[in-house]
């Protein structure tokens, strides 16, 4: 089996190294942008070997997955299109579905297999060099398949999922966006914005001595790819302004109870451990 | 040199556990509301010995550390004024100092040197059983020294700071309550309305599976002592209030970069990201 991995940065190198790890019988060819990156890629292990070509790399591949920023994805499609073998599987790993799945639908030759893919596992780094073969372990995998996926090719993707150690969840791509616009997209917004409004006080400075272990946390998500949170933003719009828009009514509810010095200020910290620590046990 | 430490939780059985392992000649004696509570910090080391009795542990110490939960500090303080030794040393460790101050000059002697301390450590977990002798390895530790504080009380007060290991910051009351308003209490605030927001939702059940690193990052805050996060918020108030107000401005302010797709986003996600950068590269 050939795989090819179109974008060799944290998620798409993860793969790469998941993959080979996982299955010896393997070809991973990649493909990135830059070359530092494809021969870095190789040094690390996380493919067997490189095309400088977008055509090349796919040439003779029975998977091929879309790893790059979400908003390079159509372009990417079309480029491949005419080239790609029949009963090919092309999948992706993008953090938002419905756009990609409807760009997939207009792009790809309807003889493709096209499955939609989001594993729920990230690092604050980006890029090749952040790339770990454990990545995926323990993770809940999303998956949504196109219109002319095969029930084959569906079960390929599948088992090469629980091959990695995730833990495959079929979704459909809408509910998946809304569901990861409040788990996942609201929070990064919200720790860019606490970054945001921290440091451009003048009192940073001062501040910044104080900052510890709870800022350092709260603030992480602050740290991931600014293309890729852009890209995220623009392609999920709808759902993240909702929740912005709920998360700030809940914040307006804080700011009440704290300025009443209500009891149901005790209630609503209590409540928020007790549920965090519910949801912590139910992931464990 | 005999140590008091009344509370025996994560912080005041960290405080006792460092302590001793940076000094070998000195006695440390505890006291816990509970008696568990009590009986564990001498099996795990954190303390000598314990008492059951409020100022039987006071008894003869040279230095007395309050690390209850703040709203209960004053009372501790009017049960102890007059059984303190002259001379005696009086510090706490609670996340907010203007109060607290006020409480300590109100109800101590004059003859005793009250110093204001904030270790800015923390950890999710809470209690006893989390107590750890590294815990304050590296940290800021505010120290604010009340009026009738000595020079050689302040200077001795440094002193064990340095020895456990972390950095002593001389700061005003109100400055510190102001920093950490935005840097520690806010985070605590705006995680807890996450969990809560995100937990409350008819779609928590689907949302729950999706939940990853991410959201357990940004809610780590909500899984502290809902007692502590209650009294903060009760007095710290005023600060808390103000950068709030600030925070959902700010959120706002994201809120309309994502619903216009403005460059703007870019520049903001680009830059929340290098300022934290520095900001991780300062702290080191």
């Amino acid at each position: 089996m050939r795989i090819a991995i179109i974008g060799l940065g944290l998620i798409g190198g993860s793969m790469g190294l998941a993959l080979r790890k996982a299955k010896a019988d393997l070809e991973v060819v990649g493909f990135a942008r830059r070359r530092e990156t494809a021969s870095r890629a190789v040094e690390l292990g996380a493919v067997d070997r490189t095309e400088g070509d977008l055509l090349a790399v796919i040439k003779g591949a029975d998977l091929v997955l879309i790893a790059t920023p979400v908003m390079a994805m159509k372009e990417i499609m079309t480029r491949i299109r005419e080239s790609l073998d029949e009963g090919c599987i092309v999948t992706d790993v993008a953090s938002t579905k419905a756009q990609v799945m409807g760009w997939a639908e207009e792009c790809l030759p309807s003889l493709v297999s096209f499955i939609g893919g989001h594993p729920m596992a990230g690092k604050e780094t980006s890029g090749i060099e952040a790339a770990d073969a454990d990545l995926f372990i323990g993770c809940t995998y999303c998956l949504v398949p196109g219109r002319s996926a095969t029930k084959e090719a569906i079960d390929r993707v599948e088992g090469l999922v629980q091959q990695i150690g995730a833990k495959p969840l079929f979704i459909d791509a809408s509910e998946h966006d809304m569901l990861v616009a409040a788990v996942s997209h609201l929070p990064m917004v919200i720790s860019s914005a606490l970054v945001s409004m921290t440091t451009k006080s003048p009192l940073w400075d001062d501040m910044s001595k104080l900052a510890a272990t709870g800022y350092r946390d709260l603030t992480r998500l602050a740290s991931g790819s600014p293309e890729m949170s852009r890209d995220i933003c623009l392609t999920n719009r709808e759902f993240i302004l909702r929740w912005i828009d709920e998360y700030i009514e809940e914040m307006e509810k804080f700011r009440h109870m704290i300025s009443e010095g209500s009891e149901e200020l005790d209630e609503a910290f209590l409540q928020a451990r007790e549920r965090r620590e519910g949801w912590l046990g139910m992931a464990r």
